[in-house]
């Protein structure tokens, strides 16, 4: 299907046949590839929720894609119901993960579009422009962030990134990979170190898939592996992803995106946040503020259900991500250029 | 079986009716409990390089033992013949794996044994003296370290360990976690997060299984989560084990420990190393000498090769251990009291 160019495929579409929002269903990967269609609120929320969808751009492009295919299903037939039943549904959505800042904005966005329509008909076209535009505003801040971040990648140089911050986490290209993508295509070779990213393994399975696929040099390492590779000297640059930023410039990411950076400060590897501008939350002053998802045991104790690692009577931590605070991070790739933590909320 | 006490089980014995090692297959753990018989050098080298039979010291003790049970069986009649053998089962026990400073150790003490007899029933006698003698030593060892070890640790303190140096890496009561058994012993309130060690997941199988039969509050982390808990200031200090110390005090141990020990020096938890007086290589004069071995890929790629992680294309890189530099350990903790890494090489 969507295989853009490169062996790059598309991580969601809208099937404008159907009206229907059309994801690959990332707990499938690396093993299958299989598409999951989604028109209605409970589909879409498990969804996210599943992480069958994930990745904080693609969440937010892809709820506002859901968002629509779900109103499109609405029976309101007075603009007030409608209004009623899209505010309910956002509300719903919203409460799926509660981390990154993509879902929020998104459904924000959404019902402002929402309130623009008069009628039941207005409300449904502006709801399908606006759900449109953020799909192409993605596509287009993430080609930005591919072109300001390739400039910080050497001919031959080694990148280390966490979790999955490639295309399947938007919906082309992605953030933290655009610039490896953009480097590959004008010609330089990169070198990338794919923590595996424990517990639900989003690099092994995601970021190596996806950097295979488009034929990128790709070394799979453990998270704790990082370290050693730093000291032998093998690291140039690590560049990871985020779901949201705070106006000081600390931001959340899958948990050991901190563990990384504290090594990246001590072994002085640059160590680079690839940040839409949608991440930043300037409402909340630092990251102690912003609120950490803790998941199931079970995705620590057990390999995706099927073999216990553990004894059944051990407790278990499992913070989904972790906050780094902005001292640790040399600049944030954004589509408007890269900044330092000084620079980030004033520019943004 | 042997249950020592407060759930600790002895991870090794010597059958001394039928003249054989016996161990706990730890490949097995914590699904089951499954004992093995050792009476051949294949049997021995294989249980070593599978790690059915692991950790430093007990890696050591049980070559000692696992050495003088072959021996027992050898058919040599000449003295000479006899010492022959023993000096290739030495050379090829020695093979199985290149990092734990224990093994040579072990298996120097057993040539040097050998060597002290004149018959071949002499010879038999100083071996199987000096194998108890190593078995009982490290028992002693272990015990000394859990007496010095347990003076740092608080009532209501929170411990960080890294893969497993319990007693399922010696005879009985371990290295790093002999000090929370003493304290544990003594009344104290310990609670421990035990990493869980990517790829072989020894802390998740081994550190958790022994620390919950003994009833010790356990927690357990993904690796990578560890900087999450120091930034809260969830963890007040750090023990591991360690494979070898090089004369200055650099020291390798299971990959992972460097990152451990980077976040330690960051988040200013104290990092403490459980190392037994044999683990000290004076020979080498720093951590870059030490050999790090390689190990396959598919320990990342596939949980205990029935679930494919990744996909096929891509490169794995898997050492199984990684170097900490002595300038990141707050202290030493050895049989002979707690040393800094001025006094470890001075006092050893």
């Amino acid at each position: 299907m969507k295989d853009i160019n490169n062996g790059l495929l598309r991580t969601l579409y809208f099937d404008t046949e159907t009206e229907e929002l059309v994801i690959i269903d990332q707990t499938r990967l690396p093993g299958e590839l299989v598409y999951k269609r989604i028109s209605t609120a409970r589909d879409l929320y498990e969804s996210i929720k599943t992480l069958a969808l994930r990745g904080a751009p693609a969440i937010g492009v892809g709820a506002a894609l859901g968002l629509y295919a779900c109103a499109y299903r609405f029976e309101d037939v007075t603009a007030e119901g409608f209004s009623y039943s899209f505010k309910k549904t956002c509300e719903f959505i919203s409460s799926s993960r509660p981390t990154a800042r993509d879902l929020f904005y998104a459904c924000e966005r959404m019902e402002a579009a929402c309130g623009r329509g008069k009628t039941v008909k207005e409300k449904l076209a502006e709801l399908r422009k606006e759900s449109f535009a953020i799909e192409k505003e993605n596509i287009e801040v993430c080609h930005s962030i591919g072109s300001f971040g390739e400039k910080l990648l050497t001919n031959g140089c080694a990148v280390i990134t966490h979790c999955n911050a490639g295309s399947l986490c938007a919906v082309e290209y992605g953030t933290a990979l655009a610039p490896i993508y953009e480097a590959a295509s004008n010609g330089k070779k990169v070198r990338v170190y794919a923590d595996e990213t424990r517990p639900l393994l989003q690099g092994a399975r995601l970021t190596c898939f996806e950097l295979c696929n488009a034929g990128i040099d790709t070394t799979l390492i453990c998270d704790n592996m990082a370290a050693g590779l730093m000291a032998a000297g093998n690291i140039d640059i690590a560049i990871v992803g985020c779901d949201r930023v705070a106006a000081n410039g600390d931001f959340a990411n899958k948990t050991g995106t901190l563990s990384l950076a504290v090594n990246c400060a001590h072994f002085g590897v640059p160590f680079y946040v690839a940040a839409p501008s949608s991440t930043v939350d300037k409402s909340i002053p630092n990251g102690s503020a912003i609120v950490i998802e803790h998941r199931k045991p079970e995705e620590v104790t057990e390999y995706f259900y099927k073999d216990r690692m553990s004894p059944a009577e051990v407790k278990v931590y499992n913070p989904a991500f972790d906050v780094t605070p902005a001292s640790l991070v040399t600049g944030y790739i954004t589509e408007n250029g890269v900044f330092n933590n000084k620079e980030i909320s004033e520019f943004i």
